[in-house]
């Protein structure tokens, strides 16, 4: 029991310190380690997992929208940046650059690209001559490196994986509907796959993607009620077109620019997953895309062990079949209470319990890492049960996460107010704007709350500016952002 | 037809220039295209997707041998190469360095990694304590850099794909099974999924791994006679383990190093099979690793059109549902001949035509891109049908590319029989070596083939060193590489 005991007081409690607890969790879960380079992080097994059944989720959901991938350079020259004048200005002050190469000095610095849209342009000015060559519709799956002052390991580091779609268009009306679809594919994902409501809704000006004309985001609410963005969509307009000379000849054939949009994800959306449905225990994983969906764990005496495992392994054996990610865990040094306090920290989203009394009644014992709630179901029926368990665990994650963020959302109108709510409770702030830099920037500097989106469905609609009173064009949400 | 003439006219010849074939094929299939930055390429989506069917089938095939991904830091700081001696100047040469970031020169360089064991021994020293955390079994996939001088689309480019597996034991005897277990696993893909032979053995001491006790190596043979090394497993002993302090407590309590192994293939694996496979008509991909299996062509008058394409496409719902990667060109614009000579450009296997005739009689035709063999099918059998006929062709390929290598495998006994061997004939070489760098040496620099490695198997043992006439030691393959 001590041991335990001892096991449970390692992650600091959210509530006492939830940054610590963050760290002590992941450290902890082995899903990562800090390396010996600034600002970077391992993914180890456990994380990467976890990135890889983001990975086949989200590349299907690409695939069925008629995406198909690529890979493009690392290095991406000088003279690139400063084609367009807001993306260069934008990434310059994050980029780490090569400057030597095999014993020589390089001509030209080469920066390791923080996202390609660059690159992408100088190919696809090759590649579209004519109308018939779009829409082009390209993804990657890739490594970037931002030079970040300030990191956290998932959220934020210098080097992060994540994947990045470019599209070229005739039009900017079917540039913009891909916008909008990828956007629609990413709040599916996040909702559907990580259990994670999100709100969709356009940046403000100030908070937009260096070059685009439109940035769309969906964002979360983590459990200390500070915001994830958890992905993002470019209508970048004709501007790469124009920077990059992407020229098609239309079916009127003449020249005309494309129209380019860009979006993509990161491995952030590991650490939004964690925030949002982590507790003191340790990580809770949805079971979509846990790398272990079920632990079987044998109880009882030594004297009934040898016939409870035999029996676990035949369950198993059914379980694993049909494709259910399950593992045993039969060791006999360590406690079942030991073993139950370990996936429940690892976040295992469901446990099963079998003991001599069990193989008499032909049952077994299904525990929720998330409810705590118990199920003692029929051997003969295990898969239905274990299935239908799973796609429970993934729906109450999913309603549990929707319900914190409704109880932590707040309407206000003014500034004082907002201010008020900021420091009594934590959570998402919804109020109007006059859509100024100015305000926006005074609510930034007196609340430490920026705006995260224009949601497309708000609440309700504000008439007036939270700060000067005006007319409000705009009703946005405000949060702590990491 | 003067476009289907056209058409083939664009590839230059094999037996006219080899490269230039190489570079027409790769690049009007669309496999590839050249970066702006120096020896990059661009993967494009023809190309890249053979990389994403080589990944799964090899991704499963580490799964099952009880390995995991994970990910770790791009950049490599300048101390980690100095720790082993060996490595450092194997890889110094080649290196691409970061020295400012963020607009700050760094205290320390980056390199980019050109390979990750010292990144991996940095992190594995960290985890491994005891025996109980033994073997630890990970594998990358990732981007590396190598500044090559000479570079060639796939098969040597500076930035390149690749995964690196890397492995920590108790004992060298375990380590040295994972070394023959992974080079054992690189085999069968290569042979099974690719269809191309290869030769196992050990590579020479001046041919191994910068830092590597024993390097092995699977070799092949492409259609000019030269050599592409198409993977290697390495056995590291202790050198990284001591240069990066990876200790572990024994089971009888005492510290002791780790024994490491690191393996690894690369996208030249895609440059190999087009080399292996390739004809004048362009590429010819294996059905296992083709993005396209099938493509169906519906041929015949325009009035019989609709009724043919509404076939074809129930057809390919068929075949779609059961797992074939298939397509339907049902383009009216262009010439089912043209399509024909289209597709076989672009290697894709199997060729389905259906015209009216066929429609009455119930029947398809099914064309093998490699064999040109037609086989008249019963509409009702057709997806047995096509899957024999891709097993038949993969297998077929697998038997004709061995055949070549057997066609073009010559004994030799002395230096001067290898010189005449390598002027009159394309081909690898089967020669006697007394073990000596001197000799090995002067093979090099008369007949520009260098030892490939020294085959397990070899047709015959040899006895005296084809250049100074001593007692070979081994019995080694030579040739002309990639």
């Amino acid at each position: 029991m001590s041991k335990d005991k001892q096991f449970v007081t390692e992650i600091t409690p959210q509530g006492e310190d939830f940054s610590r607890w963050y760290i002590d969790v992941i450290k902890k879960a082995e899903l990562m380690d800090y390396s010996p380079v600034r600002g970077c992080i391992v993914f180890r097994p456990e994380g990467y997992e976890l990135w890889e059944n983001i990975q086949r989720d989200l590349d299907r959901r690409f695939k069925e929208t008629g995406h198909r991938n690529a890979y493009f350079p690392l290095f991406i020259p000088e003279s690139f940046f400063q084609k367009e004048k807001e993306h260069v200005e934008g990434f310059n002050p994050e980029l780490p650059w090569v400057t030597e190469a095999a014993g020589e000095k390089l001509e030209e610095r080469l920066a390791i690209r923080p996202t390609s849209e660059t690159m992408f342009g100088h190919m696809y000015a090759k590649w579209i001559q004519s109308y018939r060559d779009l829409p082009l519709l390209i993804n990657q799956w890739a490594n970037v490196v931002r030079w970040e002052k300030r990191t956290l390991p998932f959220l934020r580091t210098s080097e992060f994986l994540w994947q990045e779609g470019h599209t070229a268009h005739e039009t900017e009306d079917e540039a913009r509907e891909e916008t909008m679809r990828m956007l629609t594919v990413y709040r599916e994902f996040v909702e559907e796959f990580l259990a994670i409501p999100v709100i969709e809704g356009e940046k403000t000006p100030s908070e937009r993607f260096a070059g685009a004309v439109n940035t769309y985001s969906i964002e979360a609410m983590m459990k200390d009620g500070k915001a994830v963005q958890a992905g993002t969509s470019h209508y970048l307009g004709t501007k790469f077109a124009v920077a990059f000379d992407i020229k098609y000849l239309d079916r009127e054939n003449t020249l005309q620019f494309a129209h380019t949009t860009s979006w993509g994800v990161s491995t952030r959306l590991i650490g939004a997953m964690i925030m949002v449905h982590g507790d003191d225990r340790g990580l809770a994983l949805p079971p979509k895309v846990a790398p272990t969906q079920v632990i079987m764990i044998p109880i009882g005496p030594a004297k009934t062990r040898d016939q409870v495992v035999g029996r676990v392994d035949e369950l198993y054996a059914d379980l694993k079949k049909a494709g259910i990610r399950v593992k045993v865990d039969d060791r006999s040094d360590v406690s079942p209470g030991w073993k139950f306090n370990e996936y429940e920290m690892r976040g295992v989203p469901l446990r099963l319990e079998l003991g001599p009394r069990d193989m008499e009644n032909g049952q077994v014992v299904l525990v929720s890492r998330v409810s705590g709630e118990k199920r003692i179901v029929r051997q003969e029926n295990l898969l239905a049960e274990v299935e239908t368990m799973l796609a429970d665990i993934q729906r109450d994650m999913y309603e549990k996460a929707k319900k914190f963020r409704e109880d932590n959302f707040y309407d206000v109108e003014t500034l004082d107010e907002m201010k008020a709510s900021m420091e009594e409770k934590r959570g998402f702030v919804l109020a109007g704007w006059c859509g100024s830099a100015a305000c926006e920037k005074q609510v930034k500097e007196e609340t430490g709350a920026t705006s995260r989106n224009i949601p497309f469905e708000p609440e309700k609609k504000k008439s007036k500016c939270l700060v000067c009173g005006e007319h409000a064009e705009h009703t946005v949400v405000f949060a702590r952002a990491y």
